[in-house]
């Protein structure tokens, strides 16, 4: 019985679940500002877009403020999981950690910091942060999520029924890794062409029609992924390509982080996506020359910041 | 004898052909836009850095009223080569014309228009334009220039001796092709590398220490490149990534004017560059991925100019 979540990270997924699991269950919020936890205590948490509500919440930047809970997700980007989990470190001994980033590895970093049962979850949901406490509900794709290691499948039932109770789409698997490696080869592929090219993720990402289309370099460069994902053993769940030409076909020309990021001039997750990729293709043997070559512009991007 | 020059577009490498060459000939430059012209008529060119000199020119938007002349220096950008060919079409049938584009190809282009004996050229020299009067002259490297089709040798060494004359580095090659392969292997990976990641060309595409550094994908750019240069003949005059070494172990850090270019979201010569490089690949059947995936890339960027 799940009688408290823990939102670790109010980014804009972070915001999306707290906002609408405080309609069904006991919130609190772990901040890494002490503004933004002091304005959501205030003010409460607004949502628009696909829903409209506001939510009331107890919101803390420090952790040790923290109440008992039985359920934290995490949401923090990569980039923070490692500070995030020490601070969770010795904390929340009966509760259930839910990991929610990019990449491949999230449940590892947090499993040095403690040994909480573990869901894996990626998230398919987006949306736009407008303020400390707004955030507008676009995209509403599902969560999936599925045991890590020995966390029993009932819990993680149990998580996504308090999620579908909230007003936002679950989906449990039996074993996630095979929707992970899809969602990898994917994001590193469209975050990592959209941040050298500052183009959304628009039709020229599914447009193959001329040999010097960009969807030829994204198609090939998806292939390699999906290579290292069988090698790995999973596979891919879904085929990247058709989430990509089904996705680009709806002509949403959704911003990828990534670009955002570059944009901004801002870290980006380039090392928990497609750093993660090209390590384990590297750790199997597979040849990915494509997708080592986008990892490293993309680094080297990251290097021109001024 | 060459009596008088008329340079053909006044970019920074026109510009400093002009101010030079005007010390030791009449000089009548050919400008795109007419305020440029006239600007040109009434201040005279100056030229500031290496060299500090004023020089008098005459000055014209109208290709029907340029005079005479010996030996045209065609400088304007690849992009718009097929442009100020055909302004001069019928025109001064008595001279010797000479292309310093970027890529490969700027002579056929240029032959499609008239029946002119044209010297192939290739320039090293840099400087900054800072105003339609006033370009600094930054790097003093040689311009390189040899035969293309029947011209006599005799010709070039003439043109040779006249830009020294005039106080810039030249050199007479027999044959220019090897030169011309090493430089557009050099500029196709830099200038793509650079647009693509913001970097100016400095110490980071010399590094191969890590396997992720950006210079072991720079050197696999480049023996992509000088395998198609290989297979087209000539090969390569100097090897491209021992030229990219010692430009970045001079910390210049020079901006690729594709990365300028892409900056002010303008077109970039990727065509005339990089285009022409992959597409020499296809019809001599070398495999180059990684320069394919360069050339997409960089389009791409042209396709998110807002």
């Amino acid at each position: 019985m799940i009688g408290r979540v823990c939102i670790v990270g109010a980014g804009t997924i972070g915001s999306l679940f707290a906002g609408h699991l405080a309609q069904v269950v006991d919130v609190c919020v772990l901040t890494r500002r002490r503004e933004h936890a002091q304005a959501l205590d205030e003010h409460g948490l607004r949502v628009t877009g696909r829903t409209e509500l506001t939510a009331r919440l107890d919101a803390t930047a420090d952790p040790s403020a923290l109440p008992q809970f039985d359920l934290g997700i995490v949401c923090c980007k990569g980039t923070d999981l490692e500070t995030v989990a020490a601070s969770l470190e010795g904390r929340a001994a009966q509760a259930t950690l839910m990991t929610v980033q990019n990449g491949l590895g999230a449940e590892d970093v947090v499993r040095r910091h403690g040994d909480w049962p573990l869901i894996s979850a990626i998230t398919f949901m987006s949306g736009t942060r407008h303020s400390d406490t707004e955030v507008e509900y676009i995209l509403d794709a599902a969560t999936w999520l599925g045991p890590y290691e020995e966390t029993p499948l009932a819990r993680v039932r149990e998580v996504e029924a308090l999620i579908r109770s909230s007003g936002l789409r679950a989906q449990a698997f039996e074993d996630l890794r095979p929707a992970q490696w899809s969602k990898l080869v994917f994001n590193a592929t469209v975050n990592g062409v959209a941040a050298l090219t500052g183009l959304p993720h628009d039709f020229h990402f599914g447009s193959e029609a001329e040999p010097t289309d960009l969807g030829r370099l994204v198609h090939a460069l998806m292939e390699e992924g999906t290579a290292v994902a069988q090698a790995a053993g999973p596979g891919t769940a879904d085929d990247p390509w058709e989430m990509n030409v089904h996705a680009t076909g709806r002509g949403s020309g959704h911003y990828p982080s990534m670009l955002e990021d570059v944009n901004a001039e801002r870290p980006t997750e380039v090392e928990s996506i497609n750093g993660a990729l090209v390590r384990e293709a590297e750790r199997l043997g597979v040849e990915i020359p494509l997708q080592r070559s986008l990892y490293a512009l993309v680094r080297a991007r990251e290097a021109s910041y001024s």
